[in-house]
């Protein structure tokens, strides 16, 4: 996906957002933001894919802020909270025992909802009630988008690029089925901390390793997957799949610049430029097989 | 008032909205956002004045549209919307026959409360009975920073800098008072357009040069007001004034550079870095008065 000019202004709102919660010092923070804006001027041009200026952009960010990981303590929040709503999630998926087209399609839902839930600020200020009702709601709502059904006989051999921290509980629904179907799961997590993004270090803590059967990272901590980065048993597992699940908006961004497929792209539209690409309104909740 | 971060992503976020606002070309609106970046990177840095950012931004905007006002359709919205609800706030203001001093708080306060509400969104999609019902909930929580009681004998020759569209037809409740009160008002506007603020063209199309003793202009289309560009005769009103009142957030981000007074702000703070600079929250209800 090519950049947009709301990028432009999205892009200096979240270094200013990662700056503040890696340091207090105000110089330092003004310091980020020029240089920001200094390599947003540099790598900014209508037409050029959207992470050839979030990634540089994010990066002199930590370098400045000397700072390896700013979401550090959010993505910990995050996990905490997901933890608490996870039980919730799951017994909505397994209700009434479902067929298993029903069952991978609730399961895919529930992990979309969770590309769109903010658990860091749930985690803080929203009592678990209010996960329950609005997460019903979205449950309800179903995907606006649903190709799930087509999916259900692609899962032999799934290649899951996961997005952020938290919601990477609910994507467990999702490998739990798959395994249940009898197919294998790869998930793909970075390579070094970027944004909330799940890292190795965040899989093993969270116990889901044992959940899949191998982890994969994309190389590098740029924004989605940098295919120019990507390790080369990454290459051959995109190659090999039956069907890459790719998660998030990040992901989307940066996956769509390449010929891959079968490929299926599970989230959330939270802005006008995806929700424009994919051809849905913002708010909408997409489960969309590219079969290539 | 000097430049914040967040002033980098809002300014862009402003261009982008104004481009849309003139035109559906898309080339041309990406040609626009990514100008406004390069002049974004010349003109920002840590410490200058705020204006001295935005005014370029903005100008190479409209160069570039072509449009001397991308908010032309947006700012009749406003003033009609305005004109509807004006006989709300009125009553509000007179109701029970206050003393002068009650008289001339509520007035400030309505006006204040004119710099909060979106007009434009208001005229498109919220009736009437919404404004009443949040006017009241505003004006029954009152201002937050009220030194009305001591601008009050101050009212002899007041040079009144105005702001925005729509919000300049409750700015005439606090003309009339210091009118009643047997005070002179020169009301002060834009010399050109800029953003959704008034001018003499504004003025005189809904009447109000007749309300006030003399209606003077900033003399340019600059944010808020830039003292090298102002007029001979503005630079003697404001030497002459009994009291400067300044309306809104680019007044007071301009007029807080020099060395002006007695000055009295009224505005809403509607966003961190002007609330800050107050010292107040974001939300709050200013009438604040520097006597120098």
């Amino acid at each position: 996906m090519k950049v947009d000019p709301q990028c432009s202004y999205c892009l200096l709102s979240t270094v200013h957002y990662e700056s503040k919660l890696s340091t207090d010092n105000e110089m330092l923070i003004d310091k980020v933001m020029q240089e920001c804006i200094r390599v947003l001027n540099e790598t900014y041009a209508p037409g050029v894919p959207a992470a050839s200026v979030s990634t540089p952009i994010h990066r002199r960010a930590y370098e400045l802020l000397n700072d390896s990981d700013p979401y550090r303590d959010l993505k910990k929040v995050c996990n905490r909270t997901a933890e608490k709503v996870f039980p919730i999630a799951r017994s909505m998926v397994y209700d009434g025992g479902p067929s298993d087209n029903e069952l991978f399609r609730r399961a895919v839902l529930a992990a979309v909802i969770g590309n769109f839930f903010d658990f860091a600020v749930m985690g803080l200020e929203v009592p678990v009630s209010f996960f329950d009702e609005t997460f019903r709601q979205h449950f309800t709502r179903g995907l606006d988008v649903d190709d799930t059904s087509r999916m259900l006989g692609m899962l032999d051999n799934v290649v899951y690029v996961a997005d952020n921290c938290g919601e990477i509980l609910l994507d467990t629904l999702v490998f739990d089925i798959i395994k249940e179907l009898g197919g294998h799961v790869t998930l793909v997590v970075r390579g070094k901390p970027i944004l909330n993004d799940v890292t190795m270090k965040d899989v093993i803590e969270l116990g889901i390793d044992g959940k899949v059967d191998r982890v994969l990272t994309t190389g590098s901590g740029s924004i989605g997957v940098d295919m120019e980065q990507a390790p080369q048993e990454l290459l051959d597992a995109f190659r090999d799949a039956s069907l890459i699940i790719s998660k998030g908006m990040a992901n989307y961004e940066t996956l769509t610049e390449h010929q891959l497929g079968p490929i299926a792209y599970l989230l959330k539209a939270k802005c006008r430029p995806v929700a424009r690409h994919i051809g849905v309104d913002v708010g909408h909740s997409v489960a969309q097989l590219f079969e290539q």
